[in-house]
């Protein structure tokens, strides 16, 4: 068998996006990594400014948006349109051969739609099925995905869906053909050990040390899904994930590495 | 040489596009055409309506939409996002492998922005180079390309872009590919020699008759760069071209057919 190529997939939040200048910054960098890769990015307060002044609500219960169907339209429209096509813009400018694709795009991601427990998260999604070959043939194409953070339900339904989950769940389903390395880019320089020294980057992490630091209070709020996303992975054949900023993904030698 | 294979786009407007039932009779309509196929849709009134509620000033001159900063964010949003991923999804679900794109998406569709000579359009497209040998290939593996009117101008910046032009140039771009047929749906069952008579469709237009007509004051305001794209999509090796209602497309033997 011949080795695998490596694909680097670079996910980024909505903060990194929705600042022209460190989006500029963090294209230019994108554009410099040699090799295969893709791009999945949040959108973030974006839309909720958007939905602000279109009069719908934004609701929100321990950080996940409540997606109504105005909300819907609102992300739809902000990840899928707005914040998808200036970064595909952007990068065709930087001669990266990207294209913008959402879930519903070649049917790349199906999921179906959360279902109502003790919240009704309305459309958000449960990623169920990732084309892995297909986005690989894409990929060894030469073409850079450029993933939005929707996904569709198969049934003619957009659905909103987590960044994070998508790159984790896009990285297991290219590990059959490709090398993976998966690079959450973060406001710090990796996960801290001591919230105020931000230079206190653990720079390996295994499962049972983030179970410690979960206990301990040191890891905490949204950094525990992102490493739930990440130990997965790992642990699903993806070759390296690392937690770092978005400023130093030219340099993979820093940040958090999670180890399987 | 082997005989090419056929490809129907069908271009389909704003108000078609807007109504919920209208779009998914077109789209059910669409899923039935066999072969290859794609389709190029506008956006309309839709954007007009989501840039009033933000507070963006919508300004027409001769019916063409003057592209603010703030508009090309809008049409950015509606077009490439709300519009083109819910007929994306819709289509999914009738089992159609669809891709949106816009002309940034893969740089599938570069243009410039139109010179500023008496009327400022801002930005606005003139299309300068369509992907065809790419685009062939892609709609070979069986995928639907689904069109926003929207490309880019190499440099990082999108562009809003007339549909109707999308789809004449497309044609152009493909024909040297596939025999294409070009349809464009229209309100009426096809080009009317009496507006007051519905049933007065004009079967066959050839271009003497196109410029006696426009002279008459029959066919008049926006079906004459329409029937201009047209009649220059023939000339340049498109086999047929024909304008008629979204409910029609799937009897192509209706309608107006466009003659070299």
């Amino acid at each position: 068998m011949e080795a695998k190529n490596k694909v680097t997939l670079i996910k980024v939040g909505g903060k990194v996006v929705e600042n022209e200048e460190t989006l500029d910054h963090l294209l230019t960098s994108f554009s410099q990594i040699t090799g295969y890769k893709a791009l999945i990015h949040g959108g973030g307060r974006l839309a909720t400014q958007i939905a602000e002044k279109l009069g719908v609500e934004t609701q929100m219960i321990d950080g996940r948006r409540i997606t109504s169907d105005e909300m819907l339209d609102v992300v739809t429209m902000v990840y899928g349109g707005l914040v998808n096509k200036k970064i595909v813009a952007a990068l065709q400018a930087k001669k990266v051969n990207a294209l913008g694709l959402t879930g519903a795009d070649l049917n790349c991601i199906l999921s179906a739609k959360r279902p109502v427990k003790e919240i009704d998260y309305g459309w958000a999604a449960d990623v169920k099925k990732v084309e892995g070959e297909m986005l690989s043939d894409l990929i060894r194409k030469g073409i850079v995905p450029v993933m939005a953070p929707l996904t569709h339900d198969g049934n003619g339904h957009m659905l909103n869906t987590n960044a994070d989950t998508i790159a984790g769940e896009l990285a297991k389903a290219l590990a059959p053909h490709f090398e993976v390395t998966l690079v959450y880019c973060f406001e710090m320089e990796g996960v801290l050990r001591s919230v105020e020294d931000s230079s206190s980057v653990i720079d390996r992490l295994d499962y049972a040390s983030f179970q410690a630091y979960v206990k301990e209070g040191i890891i905490e709020g949204g950094m525990i899904p992102k490493l739930d996303n990440a130990f997965e992975a790992v642990d699903s054949g993806v070759r390296e994930v690392i937690i770092t900023k978005s400023t130093l993904i030219n340099d993979l030698t820093k940040g958090t590495h999670i180890l399987a």
